[in-house]
């Protein structure tokens, strides 16, 4: 199947995963997380947020992580900031992929980050103005496809939030996440065909899903047809679902990968290897985790051992 | 979006989920969750298999099963026969709905039916030679993806059994069923599309799917968008996966009918009622369950309840 185009896929679990872990995880274990899922093959991580270590002390190493996972040789380390302040400190730190987020719903905004969807606008535009020339850029829009106070979000309401982030910079990669995995594989479809259409100068498309209703793989299904090529994940789905406790939340990146290499798309990834950092990514104490293919693998290994 | 067609779904728990619990299940308690799925919405369940009581005591009480739910009105019970023999016996105890299956791989079928799969289409013309006119028939295509030890199977050699199946004849429902879950989306919509495109006069298709790589809505998509309509599901995900212990293994009904009725595709099923039988069903001694929904909306009412 050579004619069938490769996707990215753009490790959370370090930011994503880590930050919903109640007990501190020291800084050496985050270290060779990050290092063995670079081995497995991945090649775009998210590695930390730079944010206030009082509301976030699972971060507080955000530099030390960064440095290290700045030098690994081909790792492309993206850095969470929620505000231009701290995309600075992540400048300072050697950060050079920033991820901005904000939220198409004021409620979770707010929630977010203490501003409406049109301050984190400005913010963004603050943040461009000193973004240096060599820095990538990522653009995180949460609730993109369901809120969860708000429910369903209006794709013209998406599409407004866009206009004004992309008369700021076109050269950001966006990502519509569905933040409380409610979007479904229709909406998916629906929303990227609008947003692509309108929008043909930004940078690139990417989709951050969760698994918690179980269509994670189905809505990424959904985005690639749509011709999206770069998906968000984490690895064992850590992270669980802040909004359901006890669910899943971010689609785990083993089952992404799984799906993908099946169906001949090349993620470059190695899944086996994936699995065994899965493994060890569950052992983490407080992990809330999911996912499908570690249980599927690992229980074909035992099946083998006992032949 | 009235202009969506609706699905089908064959709740296939008390068959293939049944059977796959070792400790004997009351008739009752079977009866009574036949009940429950009835009043979620629920008109075609595959309420129990006739086969050797030695082979199968869970399903030793295949008449009494039968009998309660074909006194529900509306309700279309099917019954699983892999013989003609078997076949004579379920019709004798009023069913009036025959699934036969056989397997695609021969290593399958032998394990199975201990038949060679021509062998099997033989058994599936001495069938359809005993059924009375007022009786439908179901064919399930076991392995027809994948096979737990062959691997994947070619689209040739599906097309090739089904050459002779619907010589037959073509007034059975066929279902293809990726019994081990390895199945992708790519495959499910290749498969299918040539189906339909070479079978033009068979009743209708139906797709069977696992969850057991995280794939079970993904597929079922792709097999929706191929024009399938009707869809296995097992309530609660029941069933496992006996090539991997430990692992999910049918989709769960839940979990599918979120997913249509989120994109806008009626099922005639309410989600709230299924999800509460699935939650006795993970409470049987022996249960193997999966699935996603379950845990988001219980979840749910956790937090609501706390609020």
């Amino acid at each position: 199947m050579t004619d069938i185009s490769p996707i990215q896929i753009v490790e959370v679990g370090p930011r994503d995963g880590f930050q919903s872990v109640a007990p501190f995880i020291p800084t050496a274990r985050k270290i060779d997380i990050i290092e063995r899922l670079y081995t497995s093959g991945i090649r775009r991580i998210e590695v930390t947020s730079f944010v206030s270590a009082a509301a976030l002390p699972q971060l507080a190493d955000a530099a030390d992580v960064l440095a290290a996972a700045a030098a690994l040789p081909g790792l492309d380390p993206h850095v969470l900031v929620p505000t231009a302040r701290h995309a600075q400190s992540a400048l300072e730190a050697g950060a050079r992929h920033l991820a901005f987020v904000l939220s198409v719903s004021e409620w979770h905004n707010r929630s977010n980050v203490r501003r409406s969807p049109e301050e984190s606008v400005d913010e963004y535009a603050r943040l461009l103005q000193i973004l240096p020339a060599d820095a990538k850029l990522r653009l995180n829009v949460a609730t993109a496809f369901d809120c969860p106070t708000l429910g369903t979000m209006n794709d013209a309401d998406v599409l407004a939030l866009l206009d004004k982030l992309v008369a700021v910079t076109p050269q950001a990669e966006i990502a519509l996440c569905d933040t409380t995995g409610r979007a479904n594989p229709r909406q998916v479809s629906r929303l990227f065909d609008a947003a692509i259409e309108r929008f043909p100068d930004v940078a690139g498309w990417a989709f951050h899903g969760h698994d918690t209703y179980g269509l994670g793989s189905a809505n990424a299904l959904a985005a690639y047809h749509a011709g999206v090529s770069v998906f968000d994940a984490s690895c064992a789905g850590l992270g669980g679902c802040p909004f359901a406790p006890g669910a899943t939340g971010n689609v785990a990146t083993e089952d992404l990968v799984w799906m993908f290499e099946a169906m001949g798309v090349s993620t470059d990834i190695d899944v086996a290897k994936l699995v065994s950092v899965a493994q060890d990514i569950v052992e983490l104490p407080g992990a809330q985790t999911g996912g499908r293919v570690r249980d599927a693998l690992t229980a074909k290994t035992r099946c083998e051992v006992a032949a």
